[in-house]
């Protein structure tokens, strides 16, 4: 049998793919589950973008533009020229979601070995890509007593090398939900344009920021547009994940003739999901508004209720559906499991996600949890209740050890 | 302006793109321009495909499972069992499209600067996916006077060095129509048998076989099921290239939970795509009849009609549906722009592939193009006409040099 490649088998697994062989088990004792642990919202898609596939006049499902349907790039750029991003379609490519996007900068901006700095925690994924593309990640560490905010310039000019290329931010983060302000975004700027750096924005949460405050995106920095990258997607925004419909946005022309080449080799981002994401573009205002009205009321359940719990500690998210919750447990990967293994309360528990594996430094985030507030708020409310019980119980708690030292 | 990455510059451009503006400006002039240079067919996507998708029944276009659909891929199961192919639903990811599955191939199995062997002339995309992947295309070349059969096994012993992970095979193939016999898989077998290399086989024409020939896969050779993987899509079989669904299938377990890893990062491939592609399995084989009997049409309308016009050589090929084409010009990219810049027949001209794109050896197929007959025969029949005259006219001919010499 012929060898893996040694890149294959260094790529990461996803962090809580060694969990789903015991929410699946759980599952077939009876026990409800309560899911916490992926982005998956339970809102409903918007109408118009379901009716738009249920009445395709098509006769041949054909390949789109390498670069994406026209008429949906055009109306995207109206889009964001609602935020003030200033684009043109030519600046966007439509991608086979943000995932894509993410490739085609990393290997447009990237030769394999160069670095990208990214404030950790971050979304885990980032590591597969980076691994794909043979991209060595930085880490810059965000902390939880700070509440995620970036981290000071000092710390990341101190990780600057010849082989940097590139910073990449989530915003607003997953997984912390942070909702980086202008002030912090003009640091990079100044970072950025002092090294010539590329500026990689994954801005796919970009309309679910909370209590009043309003994104600011990378678009909006002066003086760095050749070195700005939007990553966006539709997953979220309409709750459509399964679409895969992603864009890929400069006003480098020379890089998105580069990009537009990774494109041109995969032919073409899919046609239904592009058809859905043009007509989602008509989604009315009330949608977005019932929707964020929606995620404020999960959040403030959320972090209340956590904050509640003796030992846990919970900065409150101002944007996305994530957050980043310490626990008072020892290993969270070991709660985390236990709680769908051992744990049972009135017949339910939760699955959430182990923070270690979004963080690059080894070591950090043991003691943290991600939780996606993707569900209904009856359903976080039990949820939120069984993690109250588990913790009582949980035998390897922060004060397990102290206890049987005393005993 | 910070840099392009080196392997962003290096990324090929596709055949055909610098054709394009000739295209759309013979358009505008209100040239009839019969394009023939890709590979999206006019044939109709299978009713039962397109009535899936008009019937969704969702509320929420959700991910799947980062596999695929169990139930698609329990379906694709069974479909490639009634060509014997011996698999199961966990031999198969899903992918988005046949140009992933070759992603994961690539990344899975080869390093950066490891070989794969590719018979030329080859699909031009796999540059790309190389490049992409940093592994380096060794070509052994197919000869049109052969009509482009397989190497000798000579031919390719003499390539294999310590970096060779890999051979690329398409069967049928494009551009060529090539369709191996067993003999000469049975050839590819003891190669990859004795040098212990995964043979990867692109299969995405599977059903495109013609005058009674049958499809052997390599699914079929027998010894070395570690080593084999089928990268197949969907795009041709139903005619829905915008679906944008493939498949990575393997029985080598450990090569399975590798580009599992990959699909993992992405997330999903479409769901709306899984849709139209779980639906299309009940496809009525009357479909594929009228498909197939249409494009042996199409092919002996463009075979013979080819071969009348002096100094024109092609094949015929035995599946797919391409050909290549040797013309009697000193440079076909010349001739192919020639066509759309300043020829006119009727009003007409066709848009074709310089083939010297789908070669790696520089040099080779500067006389050949590939044709796609993936228009109507009356269409096809008005092409060749126009390429019949356009060739009594060309200025470039292999002969202009000699009659200049003369006068």
């Amino acid at each position: 049998m012929p060898n893996l490649s040694n890149r294959g088998l260094e790529m990461p697994e996803s962090p809580i793919r060694k969990l789903v062989p015991y929410a699946e088990a759980a599952k077939k004792k009876g026990r409800t589950v309560y899911h916490l642990n992926i982005g998956q919202p339970d809102i409903e898609t918007p109408t118009v973008a379901l009716n738009a596939v249920k009445n395709i006049d098509l006769n041949v499902i054909e390949y789109s533009h390498s670069a994406g349907i026209e008429s949906y790039r055009r109306g995207l750029a109206d889009y964001y020229n609602k935020f003030g991003l200033n684009v043109s379609f030519e600046d966007i490519l439509i991608t086979t979601g943000g995932s894509e996007a993410l490739l085609f900068a990393f290997n447009s901006c990237l030769n394999a070995g160069d670095e990208v700095i990214i404030p950790e925690p971050f979304y885990a994924n980032y590591n597969g890509f980076a691994t794909t593309a043979g991209v060595n990640v930085v880490p810059v560490t965000a902390n939880i007593n700070d509440g995620f905010a970036l981290p000071r310039i000092e710390e990341f000019e101190k990780l600057i090398t010849d082989r940097t290329k590139a910073i990449l931010i989530c915003n607003p983060g997953n997984p912390t939900g942070y909702l980086y302000s202008k002030e912090e975004l003009e640091t990079l700027r100044d970072i950025v344009k002092k090294h010539d750096l590329y500026l990689i924005a994954d801005e796919v949460y970009r309309e679910f920021c909370y209590d009043g405050k309003t994104h600011y995106s990378v678009f909006n920095l002066e003086g760095i547009d050749d070195n700005v990258i939007v990553v966006d997607s539709v997953s979220k925004r309409y709750s459509m994940c399964g679409a895969r419909i992603g864009a890929f946005i400069s006003k480098n022309t020379k890089l998105i003739a580069t990009a537009l080449k990774y494109a041109q080799a995969r032919l073409s981002p899919p046609t239904l999901g592009q058809i859905a994401g043009e007509a989602a573009l008509q989604t009315p205002q009330s949608y977005f508004d019932e929707v964020i009205n929606e995620y404020v009321g999960r959040r403030d359940i959320l972090i209340e209720g956590l904050n509640k719990i003796e030992g846990v500690k919970c900065p409150v998210p101002g944007g996305a559906f994530y957050a980043v919750v310490e626990l008072p447990v020892q290993n969270a990967e070991r709660f985390c499991q236990w709680l769908l293994e051992d744990f049972e309360y009135n017949n339910q528990t939760v699955m959430i996600a182990p923070a270690a594996g979004f963080y690059a430094t080894k070591g950090l985030g043991e003691r943290e949890v991600r939780i996606a507030y993707v569900l209904n708020k009856e359903a976080l409310k039990n949820a939120i209740e069984c993690l109250d019980q588990a913790l009582k119980v949980y035998p390897e708690t922060v004060n397990s050890e102290a206890k049987q030292l005393i005993q």
